[in-house]
């Protein structure tokens, strides 16, 4: 099943069921009004909309529309929880060793988490709205899971079957704030502003094979200024599985329904692949050649996020937007 | 006006207004359900509540009934932000000269703020729920307020005119679990577990004089196993207001209606007026005799978190808890 939320004005749109190739759209307001009032009553719920989907894509809808990903907010336009991994430890090991650290091997066992803000998400086509472009604007393509409720103490291997749908999502970073920011101690806060999610949101079933042990094994494909620039794939040198990234997330406390769990940016140690940040490229240059050559961000950029199938059909739409300058003062 | 959410077995709530003494509430369904709701539309939703409040505090209610903090869940009982200051920097510097390590400077002008987790917060006198006591668990007295909508790059004299409602916090955290989690680098995660808020969240007019460029002028009271422990000013040695906490949280993102910022630990520089947290008390002992002598809370410790205005009556009603185990592993 494939959901998408429609603007309508109001603060958490309208929730549609869109067709398996993204084609055509139904209003989902005969069920359910919003995404998070299905993933509040989710077994209730969730065959209802199953069963919407199943007429869509048969052709049977009534009142089908052509679905245009330009009309969507991020599938949760606000949301309760979002929590953001660094599932792909190469990628840490790599920004590390450009300015000469080592990173602890308890990396590899204990799994990097940042509690992220969840107010103001940007639809998938949306400009990317920010203050400076001397802020060190970079993209972050990551895979996304959406849970239901999840109590304290759950465990890896229960936690999977938590995981309700899944969204891409560009954790855009402030580069040049970051190192002032976490020197200060506290994590990252001004340097992560609001992320954007896919157009849709999919159940587990959507992915066939390449769901499998709580990781994605289908590229994620970066595209930058149209030149494409990545294409790791998400299941290759995922160290922690999103079971393993729940249960991080509620060692200590309840994950409510409509928690976005994220992956982190998407990274392969074969550098053949590309990356899904700029930073990525950048540590790459300064380990070779001593210095970073690759720009951050400039106001005007384009960046496109997605994933296709092994048949080249997108799974989840493209998250495509441009990077625009903040009109008040900054 | 005094708004507080009731139990009702839904996930946000019922919406109550209550009295300005406390005794008595009635329910706000015939204006709006809930609080989040009435955040999404201030201006249209408070004149219709103030309106109820007056009746309320003039005896003229229909349907009020005995207003019980123990039916509270949080005012909002999940928000989509939640972004705590370190705004009593005094607190700040005292903890780093107990493990000998010098403050920067700039904390003096540069506020520490961390991204907190909003999806699961803990009614006034609901128990506080975690895994094992070895994590440190910690209570701190906090004053915070809920916004409207703030647009990015809202400077601080602007921020103070988006603050709707105020309310008290107990910002758990878990002593043990954060100097590990700090040294990975990416700020607090599982050593913030759910924090819990007082019964009623009240408008800004109801503090009087007390409300006074951005900051609350009367003590903050906590009484931990019921010996008062603390009573600091929460107006004196602020060193930044809540328009300027506000500022730094709208640097690189919109803040969007129901946003929660946090003063931080309530610290005065005047020992003699007690901690709102057992890392003070337990950083002077360092201080003073080289080692802590006082240890966290145990399972079956309380509590109780209070303002009282200068007629020695309470503005936000109790926050009154219990630590308990998690009876799940963890």
């Amino acid at each position: 099943m494939k959901l998408a939320t429609l603007k309508d004005g109001t603060r958490d749109g309208q929730l549609a069921i869109v067709s398996r190739d993204l084609k055509t759209a139904v209003m989902a307001d005969g069920i359910v009004p919003i995404l998070q009032g299905a993933l509040d009553d989710w077994p209730f719920i969730a065959p209802q909309l199953e069963r919407a989907y199943n007429d869509l894509n048969a052709g049977k809808a009534h009142r089908a529309f052509d679905f245009d990903p330009r009309h969507c907010m991020a599938p949760l336009p606000r949301a309760y929880q979002w929590a953001d991994g660094s599932a792909y430890v190469n990628h840490v090991e790599l920004v590390r060793k450009a300015r000469n650290a080592e990173m602890p091997e308890s990396f590899w066992h204990d799994p990097l988490m940042y509690q992220g803000s969840s107010d103001d998400f940007i639809g998938p086509t949306d400009d990317i709205v920010l203050g400076s472009e001397d802020w060190g604007i970079d993209f972050e393509g990551e895979i996304t899971v959406i849970t239901d409720d999840v109590p304290m103490g759950t465990t890896p291997g229960e936690a999977l079957s938590h995981v309700k749908l899944l969204m891409l999502a560009n954790d855009v970073s402030l580069r040049n704030l970051i190192p002032p920011e976490l020197a200060k101690g506290f994590g990252f806060f001004q340097s992560k502003p609001a992320s954007s999610f896919s157009p849709v949101a999919v159940t587990p079933d959507e992915l066939g094979n390449a769901w499998q042990e709580g990781k994605v094994h289908l590229p994620l494909r970066a595209t930058w200024n149209g030149a494409l620039v990545g294409q790791p794939n998400a299941g290759v040198d995922m160290v922690f599985h999103f079971g393993q990234l729940i249960a991080h997330l509620t060692k200590t406390r309840n994950a409510r329904a409509g928690s976005i769990i994220g992956s982190g940016t998407v990274s392969n140690k074969d550098t053949s692949k590309g990356y899904t940040c700029i930073a990525e490229k950048r540590c790459l240059e300064m380990i070779e050649h001593g210095e970073a050559k690759t720009p951050f961000m400039k106001f005007g950029d384009t960046i496109k996020i997605e994933m296709l199938d092994t048949n080249g059909k997108s799974i989840f739409g493209a998250i495509n937007q441009q990077v625009a300058q903040n009109a008040a003062k900054s």
